[in-house]
């Protein structure tokens, strides 16, 4: 692509630059929710976009776009939403264009609300930072052996709740259940004690395949629409006490956040960078060939009630030891299939430095070492009235790409 | 209910007597899946029904008896399909109904496909029967502490794969997998070689819940619309490897299939029994009132290729220590949400006999004891070819209401 020059003024450091174009569906004030695309402070109406002729040529049922997720337009394969995504960047530097000529196409990214970007199928969240599993095991089992035999083998991974993923924005109550107070033999039922965040990225389906047939890794891109920033909620305390033997249920599936704007894989190509060294050497069908990790800056900050926010965390999507490309391969070989709109979230993402861990477990080192945040209280793990906000973007040669803000703040249990 | 007289020849050890009444998604040949309701041999063609005028002054919008699920049905309440269900008890005690007249409205269950009957949005499997539990612990972990420490505080559950659950009559393919052989550290990739089934039943929910708003032990079965037979396919050797820390995955996703015919909850109330006593006492949240087992006989057989059927258990679902009120209150204790459609499976339902154990895993102790065949064949799992047959019914002072047959055949693995 040669330079691209838009007519609309876009901040250099805005997530939403003309070489993003994150889709996502939004509403505003007493309308119905539709088909949008990020563009600085913008939002690009895609039906009045598509009305004022910006599409012509291109074969785009409106009524796709009228949906309230975007499952209907991904299902017409990703070629049709790369057209769209190109034809905008074309328009956005064509000063004579409808886009920016035609009344309502432009929509205040502020004036609007943002939902939900897909229907979610089924939900699966991976354990692929090796540094998070290694801090984990550290902490609850061995700290000589922290990795469990399966780990540097299997993209380990397991299912989690659809019902219960939430967009930014939305608040969620600390969970209430069973916990086992330290040397007792009983468990409790309270509320929470333990209340963590999870720093993930997850990627959307956006390609069917069928039952019984495995997807490799170099089919894998095919069917990844795009990425969003996840925050796996979790009660410490319900977990533990729950997972053997067959994982966490209670203890995450009362919540997940996502951030609401899904950056194409095709808009983070430029930021591709090699993964870890995988030794031992994976089997033969989670081989894989290039760059398939991602450099992609993360943040995670904390802002108590009525507070100025602190930052927490610095980590990067690059850590993963496991790719995507290698996830979907392993969820598959077996012939599950995979549906538009599933989601596959990457475990959580901590870097090497005790700055760069991707939940409260480790950067208190399980309550051992409190935080100190801004307004000069400590905190072990999330307090109500906190809010919790998460960010990502890649940067390279003058491009950015990012995710803009994941944030959600920690209400009280239900009475 | 006063004495129902079928105008219907229905054979007495039929499933699908008046008092049963399931609903679910049929074709004929070359037509569009849509709503029917079982009765004898016959399928009640709701929408030729429902145009006889068969429902007249019920508010039905004939619409949702033209999808090929039952979801937009139950959206609309129970209270509906209860008094659908009523009303076709009435019209098939009355020799002018137009349901007898009408052309069209009573098809061959012969002659129709059956689909999935719903769009299952998540999937819960609990592990719910204490001999199951206990029989697995004593296999794989220690003979004297078989059951683990949070087992009779908790309904241990987790989440499975809701794209691949698949109808009875839908083949399955031997899943591939990594598995650690015997006395090695290094996992192969291979067919699975220990590939089992699980006789389960599940529910479906059929009212919606709010996130962040628990549902009590008392207001549980507002939310279950009914019931299936389930068979919770599982490649015990991937399962072993993968499963530790976070719980089955792909030796689980690869294929769970149901029975088609959802039968309500209604028509199972005359088949209510006390369940075990629970000791130690459950927290508060888990307590229920009254009877809320149910005595349904199950059972499992196996037909090799061609050959005839062996019946290698027979069990009943009023074995489970965790009945399904505790298990939804359980799993939305902590404000996870509900939606029509969801399918919450009771993990394996073992007796306390050889006999009646639920798996392969069970009844061959591990491969230790193979299974003889009818045809002199040995089985210590599932082979190729084979097709796995379950079937429950209920049966008690003359009113027998059942689930039909779910049946899987085993195909070999992907090539």
């Amino acid at each position: 692509m040669s330079e691209l020059n838009p007519w609309l003024n876009i901040a250099p450091d805005s997530d939403f630059s003309i070489h993003n174009l994150p889709f996502g569906i939004f509403s505003l004030p007493n309308q119905r929710p539709r088909v949008g695309v990020a563009i600085g402070e913008f939002i690009i109406d895609l039906p009045a976009a598509s009305q004022a002729g910006v599409f012509a040529g291109l074969n785009i049922p409106p009524v796709v776009l009228e949906q309230p997720q975007l499952n209907d337009l991904m299902l017409l394969g990703k070629t049709l939403s790369l057209q769209i995504r190109h034809r905008l960047q074309q328009q956005l530097c064509d000063a004579t264009s409808a886009l920016k000529v035609a009344a309502g196409v432009l929509v205040s990214r502020n004036a609007a609300n943002m939902h939900m970007p897909v229907q979610v199928g089924d939900y699966t969240d991976f354990y692929s930072s090796i540094e998070h599993a290694t801090n984990v095991g550290k902490m609850f089992r061995d700290p000589e052996n922290a990795l469990l035999p399966n780990w540097k083998h299997i993209p380990v991974g397991y299912h989690g709740r659809a019902s219960s993923i939430i967009p930014s924005g939305e608040p969620i109550r600390r969970p209430k259940g069973q916990t086992l107070p330290k040397g007792q033999s009983k468990p409790v039922f309270q509320a929470s004690q333990r209340l963590d965040f999870e720093l993930e990225m997850a990627f959307i389906i956006g390609k069917e395949s069928k039952l019984g047939q495995p997807i490799s890794t170099q089919e894998a891109n095919e069917y990844i629409f795009g990425m969003v920033l996840f925050n796996d909620w979790s009660a410490r305390d319900i977990q533990k006490w729950e997972y053997v033997p067959l994982g966490p249920f209670l203890g995450k599936n009362f919540a997940s956040s996502i951030s609401p704007w899904v950056v194409m894989l095709e808009a983070l190509e430029p930021f591709k960078v090699a993964g870890p060294i995988q030794d031992p050497p994976v089997l033969p069908y989670l081989e894989y060939q290039g760059d398939s990790n991602y450099d992609i800056d993360l943040e995670v900050g904390i802002a108590p009630e009525g507070k100025e926010e602190t930052l927490v965390s610095k980590s990067n999507f690059k850590y993963m030891y496991w790719n995507m490309q290698q996830q979907l391969a392993h969820h598959t070989v077996n012939g599950c299939n995979v549906r538009v709109g599933d989601m596959l979230a990457s475990g959580t993402i901590s870097g090497h430095t005790p700055d760069s861990y991707g939940s409260m477990l480790e950067l208190s080192w399980s309550g051992s070492k409190p935080l100190t945040l801004a307004d000069g209280s400590a905190r072990s793990f999330i307090e109500n009235g906190d809010t919790v906000k998460m960010r990502g973007f890649s940067q390279r040669a003058g491009k950015r790409v990012g995710f803009g803000e994941l944030s959600t703040k920690v209400l009280p249990s239900h009475p």
